[in-house]
């Protein structure tokens, strides 16, 4: 039992399970920087002003760069007492610096310090995301341009559909990953506004000028409406559906991963480096990190949900519930960060077994779409019509056993006498994916395009 | 049991348990505005490019725009067997123009025409949920212009906190808004790419021209990669996203204002238009809207996860569970709407109870701030020591049974003999109020700015 | 705009868009039934305690009939100025009867007569749901029998583990129903409560007796505390969960039949009743009932978070917002009972390509282990050891493209002279399977009595 | 890099990031116990049946025993090359006693550890919940016995409804953590099966005995399928679930709590011990633990869903993503014993206000229903013209501004002449609550009832 900061016209003192129930500390000093630098500026602030002397101001600032080499040297002592890294950060400093340590909390709240750390956190592990995002779209595209002429049975209800080629695959990722990039990079740019100066809820009476602490902390400008700032938390809820779409896209990825490294597939092989074993079945190599990959969309769903639901029917302005938004966010962000890492190197070390590949391109009759289409084209038979010939000239190679894209002009003929000598070429595989000229297709010339669209597009971003 | 388009190579005939699982005309058909507008595009493109002849083109159109007044008028037979709206479409067009009508198939699936319909769906409704939004703002500011010196509590943790104006807590919703029409307007931006002309999913043989519909249906591009696009759903997770944030920020006025009507707050009274009374209980007016508002956050919250939860995993291109992608936008768009049009009615038909929540300012010592903060500025005391000896004037005040603001400075001076008498002053509610000028603050003065602000951005938007 | 019947100290009439917004009518009046009954019931108890007359009663009974064929024929009219079923049938048996129709609702609320309703509603729908279970339990059980020599390679990690029966396979699905009928039952059990008699949520000054409308309503006994009673939604969130883990066994047997029907796979293969084809690619032959199986686990969860998030934090007793709790419940419902159908019609005209699967048993190495227990419990190596041993000799096998199985003791002595020529009898695939007599185990012999289990413990359970 | 007991065949070390990423020790360590009890049972039976000697069995034991002090004591040495708990226990014990460690792993895989560990952690805490929801409800049931004659508003729409006492509101609450407890015993009856001995996936060909283990442990008996088994998880999904719906009781509650520690309620005060102040406004005490209680709400739900979502769709048997399982569970586990911890605290510190509870009760017209019941029982009027009646009966209340209940018979009888003086005593508040006698109501009588009732039921329930 402590006496606490607030505690002037308490009675009695806290309780020791209210203090382990009720602490932020064990995750929130994961925030110490940010708190440091709200506080330098803060301090900064209030000497512009004329708050604070210059004097007190120095004194203050040393003492917060010590204590943010004691922490970052693990030689500071973290007291659940101290409720939250906000306290622990400011009875240090008082410690270190006495009456002048006091000073650094006029004009301003725990509220506002909380809204600050956490926003900052947030934007700067938008960042961190995109970066690795930028870094795996590069692995991704030079995947892609090793493997323009890699045939791959298309699938659609996980059924061959059409032949393809791998470069386009994997450019479908590329164009996915784009839009997690623009969204991470929205929200950055929407969320970017400092929430310091606005105090508990209302404002404050001191001459503070919020212009000079959002501008040092590289915030576009302060917040228009203090009440809503402190308890607004959108840009929490922001990145956790963004990294919860971003996992969609990884599970989706994950999925086809897993299912190519099956003996029935055996499109691609992972590197030893990036497979496990089992501890009874010697002859395992299981692609761990794609299932792990796939299973962590679970915890970055629950912890958007879980924030929804915190957030969900508050009264104005901080509520305590609110304690319960910085949990999940750190999970979805560590989860995001090394997830991207482990994806990039797992491509990068990927086999592409293309044999394979081009071997299951002879079953499943690819070009069926190819024969209706040449009926259409060059036989000029309505589409409807054309699909129902198609239908009975797989049926027909079903039988025989043979894929249709091998089966020939002749055995066509019998089924519809429209049909020419020309239908060879056109049901051969690669002519049929290269035959997919329209925008946005599948033929190599058109890969080539999106490839170099992409990489455009990707020299126009920064790392920052 | 019925013949299906596809069944060419289909030995038994459908069960008709299968289509009533497998059928989304029930629901898809909702988009047949979409579907037909689509499909005018799609024939316009084929007409320019040569593919179909103008007058089977004149046909098909003219056919189309029939149908679509059929449906207008209800005169529409929907055939559960039709499976969904793209087949009801095209049968009864084949149906009135015969052969010209299976021409429109040509260059096109289904599963384009499904990403186009749904795209075009939610690309309207960000935009309708937009023009509410603006509508709701409008009419929140002018009760913000006839509140800025209506004093009430301000709280946090639904404990009095410092005395604000009622405009400013207004004003706080109008800020979380007006976030929420900033993210409808990035997710439109940002998704206004054409699906159009993907085909299955590698593109078309066909030579068809992309931009050509996508300037047609007022699309910014056409989309890059065939692939990625007839299984993307980003953009419906957007909107589920976009529309349960905007259900936190509803759920939290929702919740205000059904406290502010208990008896016990009598801040805010409903009109007798939008509250409901009960069947056994004579005496009770209902808040009804206001809980449905509160509500209706677990349906939208429910239907993105939803959709999360079918997209994860799904290897590429179209899987059949995608066919799951539409009841739940549909659901959450038509909530949003509703909810929209009867917050802003039920907002601009409430009686504002100025008198009960003055009476409720004078409770709670909403100026003990401003006390420590004059202990600070004035008496030179570090904001620590004056916070625990406000801290004893408020535990006297409590035991005198009087509010802080109306204690008078003799006895404060016999806790602190540094106080003045210009503390009284200081502690007055509308002065503690208008002293809060910082940037954003709750005084009249930021008040007013911050109307301002919001009034000339609101002149900047239109509705479309 | 209309009058309603709560509208005593109202000064203005309800808008007709609060009437569309808070009207519950367009879904509870599917709990016509239910609604009814329990008027029956009220009625008869309050004849019996001597508060209406028995001619009232009968009157009111007689109407409530001929309300609930009208609605069964579909000639009601269903008014949306009646917000609810209960009004909708209230008014209109006041319509036919007179004053004895408002007699009706003596004793009780529209409180008690929805947590009635609604309550009735999801007791019906458990035992409907196990009813369906207990169908395809039955199936699956048929298909089992049919398949105790059907060598299917195990699986984790979709990888190749050890060889297994592929009647073992399907009854770890019958296990899993097992404990979903477990769960649906008991929570009949345990929310077999009756809530009539509650009123709006204290009681009733009337001289009622609960005992005799639990009774006719066929529930174990009246509930104990009112004010819980009227407000508690214990039992839908029961079902939304039950129904949801039951999702969660039918995405991964959907998920492998996805898997096994792929061209890769073939393992299965989907009668043409139950598969569906393309609009573009003729030779396609889609598990689209897998897929949307699958998929339709995304709503479940859906509505399982949807009532979580209305109920959290609701002050007691009843709030508008338990209004949303309908419209999900119905949905998660109605998507079992299809599903559960059409899974069973699915399973049970599946063809299952044993071949296939034999042939498949053949790469993997499924053997491995069955070495390295050879060579624990034959030669007394230790268990890592042989771990590591069975590893080389799987490299080995690799390289020269064979399977362990047939790769013959005397390669294997090459690795480890303590083999002996007993092995090759060990690494065959049936024998290993078979050597697997552990309680629960893949061996036939094992696979039989799970058989005799299941379908011992299935007869005794009833239909009702 | 390390080398890994599963590298037999691998010829790249695994990376250091994969590690990192698909390493559970950071929190499966936290299994240790139940792996080591686990573990005994296994070597206990292994010597039983013949399969490991007893001087073995004796070693490794006592090499276990050592183990689990060494982790007590906070002195073993994890390492994050092992994997997981089970590789670091098993590492050790062969540190410790050589050859016979590498033995225990005999007729075992590490999936039906994960399954056991995991299984036996989720059962022991099953039960730690029910005990602490025993220990809560004596609280509540004692707070309810001093406060039988507590009058308090009955709310409906947070709107005042009823005269109740608090007692009775107090048990509806008791009534609901009734629920909670038998849906946590249910799951413990329904999940008590041993997965032990189920090896991989498969059983194993060792004459393993599962009944020894299973009776070892404490289990009903060995699971039926070991297929399903070793990826059964609907026991994890069961706690998460039932500690969900905890949750929504708990949040209701706080809820609850919140709203009545209001200025404008005043109900009740939380006690200095479990109160928290403001670092900025000194007068503050806020209901923090009833915030926390309430936000805990989401992490709860989120956790159900990331364990739904990492199910859903997986093929059998074990998959990596399952590791995702435990993180999720560990923390909803460890907020549901320390909520219910301080909760019950919370509740047996409260100051309870009564004369502000009774103040509050002569506002709202709580006695309406009384009048329209008197007009009906002792006029004889049909109900819904008695409803009209009292309506206008609380408008006329209202422009008088005083209380039904002290309106007195003769301004009554000027809207309605058949109200006779008797109606005085009727409308008082506490006769209005005695009134309410009907089994389940409000009245001191039923309210006593239940008292009874709910001590009984926990007199037979034991803290085990």
């Amino acid at each position: 039992m402590t006496k606490k900061m607030w505690s002037g016209r308490f009675e009695e003192a806290s309780s020791s399970l209210l203090e382990e129930f009720n602490g932020s500390l064990p995750f929130d000093k994961k925030l110490y920087r940010e708190d440091i630098a709200g506080s330098i500026a803060h301090a900064t602030m209030l000497r512009e002003v004329g708050i604070l002397s210059a004097d007190d101001v120095e004194k203050i600032i040393v003492a917060l760069k010590q204590v943010e080499q004691e922490i970052d040297n693990g030689e500071f002592e973290f007291k659940i007492s101290d409720e939250d890294i906000h306290m622990a950060i400011e009875s240090r400093i008082t410690e270190i610096i006495g009456d002048a340590g006091k000073k650094l909390h006029t004009a301003r709240s725990r509220n506002d310090q909380v809204a600050l750390d956490f926003r900052l956190y947030v934007l700067r592990n938008n960042r961190k995301i995109i970066n690795l995002l930028i870094k795996l779209q590069q692995t991704l595209i030079d995947m892609a341009k090793n493997n323009i002429d890699t045939l791959l049975p298309g699938m659609t209800h996980l059924q061959h559909a059409q032949p393809i080629n791998f470069a386009y695959h994997i450019l479908a990722y590329v164009s996915m990953f784009k839009r997690d990039i623009e969204r991470f990079e929205s929200s950055i740019e929407r969320n970017n506004i400092s929430p310091i100066g606005c105090a508990a809820l209302a404002g404050t009476p001191h001459r503070i000028d919020r212009n000079i602490t959002a501008s040092l902390l590289d915030f576009k400008s302060p917040s228009i409406n203090c009440l809503d700032t402190v308890s607004d938390r959108d840009f929490a809820l922001e990145i956790l559906f963004n990294i919860s779409t971003l996992f969609v896209h990884i599970s989706r990825f994950a999925e086809e991963l897993i299912i190519w490294s099956s003996y029935e597939f055996k499109f691609v092989t992972f590197s030893d480096a990036y497979s496990t074993g089992s501890s009874i079945m010697p002859q395992k190599k299981n692609p761990d990190v794609a299932e792990l990959l796939r299973g962590k969309s679970g915890r970055v769903f629950g912890n958007m949900i879980s924030l929804l639901t915190v957030m969900k029917g508050l009264p104005l302005a901080y509520n305590k519930d609110m304690q319960e938004d910085k949990e999940g966010v750190f999970d979805s962000v560590e989860t995001a960060i090394i997830s991207l890492k482990i994806l990039e190197k797992a491509i990068a070390t990927l086999k592409v077994n293309r044999e394979n590949m081009a071997k299951a391109c002879k079953t499943g009759h690819l070009t069926a779409t190819d024969l209706a289409d040449y009926l259409v084209k060059i036989c000029n038979v309505p589409f409807r019509e054309a699909h129902h010939i198609t239908g009975r000239a797989v049926a027909e190679a079903d039988k025989l056993n043979i894929d249709l894209s091998e089966m020939g002009y002749k055995k066509l003929q019998e089924i519809d006498d429209r049909i020419g000598s020309d239908v060879d070429e056109v049901l051969s595989l690669k002519n049929s994916m290269n035959s997919r000229k329209s925008f946005g297709g599948t033929s190599q010339e058109q890969t080539i395009k999106q490839i170099e669209f992409f990489e455009l597009w990707l020299s126009g971003l920064e790392i920052k």
